[in-house]
């Protein structure tokens, strides 16, 4: 069973300009006054399911038990996709069924799933539109005031998920692709430190390269500081996976790279 | 009377950037360490007193029993615009006398207004260019201390409004405006719900239409995903206001239309 | 001794689209549950370590006694430049050794400086290019749960530090730069109240004027109403720093005017 239920945070694509996130602030602490709301991050690219997944995946294990994950990327709002609950061995998490909880069901093992049915825990309102403030936001809020898991609905066993695309091997090599590009224009990959070091074993070769739309980059650097200015180089990030990097540039901008660009991972022998 | 002073919100055009909300932040904590801090927005236009008070208006009533609301959208700071106090049945507003709780005012029925004069609250400055955190950050963190809200300064019974515009009637139908536009690049209107109960009952048909810059759009649908990806739909939205979205799309970018557009309800056989 | 620990403040270049600033976060709590996390900014330009020092001289000292300063521009992650916590009479900051507390150094007068060295204060964590989650989040969140600042590493008595440049007296004037251009697109500079105040006094003129890349601006106006919407103003702003702005304009864009730009306090009869 979970720790007692924690921080709230906040994961959306409403941005910050707006009166969106606010309003699902203020029914959280209307509901629990001592609530701790943190805010994961409201710039997912709008409607975009699948960066919100990574970007939970990329985080939400940083948190403490009991931490209450609210993530509200829903294109289908006011449809029949169902809203959701998950209790895993460490936290909850709420949001709709579009697959925005598919990293989360292939990483944790233990997950019991409920829908938001119970009307006490919403918000009177007379629309469709924003789940997040009628629904989403009072349920994380009332999870936290101790109300049972098992109050919030029936326990279903099936939901929606994407594929999560993981590197292909090939006569070329092991094919991932890019698929979170960050701030700094980084590109993340679905290669990760196992599969370089995988790689490594079979093919008995010191050398290897990856190789990104025309670039060939040989090895790997510790850190950002060891990269060129120059040309692109590649690191093994904070959350194990391959990313290609310009040091101090923006690699995505420079390249000219975006997510769902190919990388391989070959011989530099070749 | 309101409940104990609650939780602060904040509400800017000082952008997140720089360090203007985090001084804020730092005088409110200074003065009651305790106070819970909650960002409404701090991304209005620049200067834009309307879109501000549109803002607060959209999710103040969200917030507990007690919010303290402080909004700082203040093109007049350092001129004799004086500072305001309010208190309404179940809310503190604290901002400059320039129109920013219109809505408020007209909102709310019992609103007691006071100028915020007593030197013991003002955060001691040479300046007269930064009120945030000069007078109204240091002001609402002492009323969260307890401080008596009569001991903030005198009663006044004037203050600065802009006129809120109603839709109007013209031959062609009932003619609104598009007050706001969001991160989606959805149209919200002053068109109401109850405007489009009225037009229905009023002309006892069934079809009605809503006219904007060229558009025309047959009926309402119930939620986004209902829209079409290819054309303008509008629905009722979380608010009760008419809004012209397009499907996953951004209609002020695709349809070039801005705040301050006019849109017709009219009916759909003409 | 400074207060017992306090808020925990974060200063980034990490932006806020994605996990980085959450990951933070979620150590922080998931150390000192009851740790208050405040936001100074994420948006520092990329790299910038002096428009981040700029940005922390610039409200820290609008934060209670024993508040925990955490800045994190850090171009140099992963190399051999140390992690560092500081204690001054009122507050405490950790980051990088890279001159980022430039402005701490030159304002206060009573700074300990320690290496982060201790291993029970660090997340494990397999890589190196994320110190602002694997080191100085967990450091500044054991701070606040009365860790003694002596157990986090040795002191040492030399840092980095950039050289803070001064206004020069030439035969022209005293000359100053642009060091800070903020969200409004005002242009700040290093020229201070006090540089103007001795100007007057040692030239016994009434008149005087500050040139600005062929702008002339004939002395101070009280605050930003009072400027004039067509041309360049200059105010005292609320840090005491020459500032020249436009009103309801952006300087920094219709002068085409950026941070490193000179500006000539001299006399106006010339």
């Amino acid at each position: 069973m979970p720790h007692p239920p924690g921080p709230i945070t906040l994961l959306t694509d409403f941005g910050d300009r707006d009166f969106f996130v606010a309003s699902m602030r203020g029914v959280v602490l209307t509901i629990n006054p001592r609530a701790v709301i943190v805010d994961l991050s409201h710039h997912v690219p709008p409607h975009s399911v699948e960066a919100a997944a990574y970007l939970l995946k990329s985080c939400y294990r940083y948190f403490p038990d009991g931490t209450v994950h609210v993530a509200v990327v829903d294109p289908g709002v006011g449809t029949k996709r169902r809203p959701l609950i998950l209790k895993t061995p460490r936290h909850y998490f709420l949001g709709p069924d579009n697959g925005l909880f598919s990293y989360i069901f292939k990483e944790e093992h233990e997950v019991e799933v409920r829908e938001i049915e119970n009307q006490r825990f919403r918000l009177e309102s007379s629309g469709h539109t924003f789940d997040g403030r009628d629904i989403f936001a009072p349920a994380a809020a009332w999870l936290t005031t101790n109300q049972p898991f098992e109050s919030f609905g029936r326990r279903i066993e099936q939901w929606e998920t994407f594929p999560i695309i993981r590197p292909e091997w090939t006569e070329n090599g092991l094919v991932g692709k890019i698929v979170y590009v960050d701030r700094f224009g980084n590109l993340i990959s679905n290669l990760t430190r196992n599969d370089v070091d995988a790689f490594r074993r079979e093919h008995s070769v010191e050398g290897y390269a990856f190789q990104i739309d025309g670039y060939r980059i040989d090895g790997l650097v510790d850190s950002y500081a060891e990269g060129s200015k120059l040309k692109p180089s590649v690191l093994i990030n904070s959350h194990g996976a391959v990313e290609v990097f310009i040091k101090e540039g923006d690699a995505a901008v420079q390249l000219k790279i975006e997510r769902g660009a190919e990388i391989i991972l070959r011989r530099s022998t070749g």
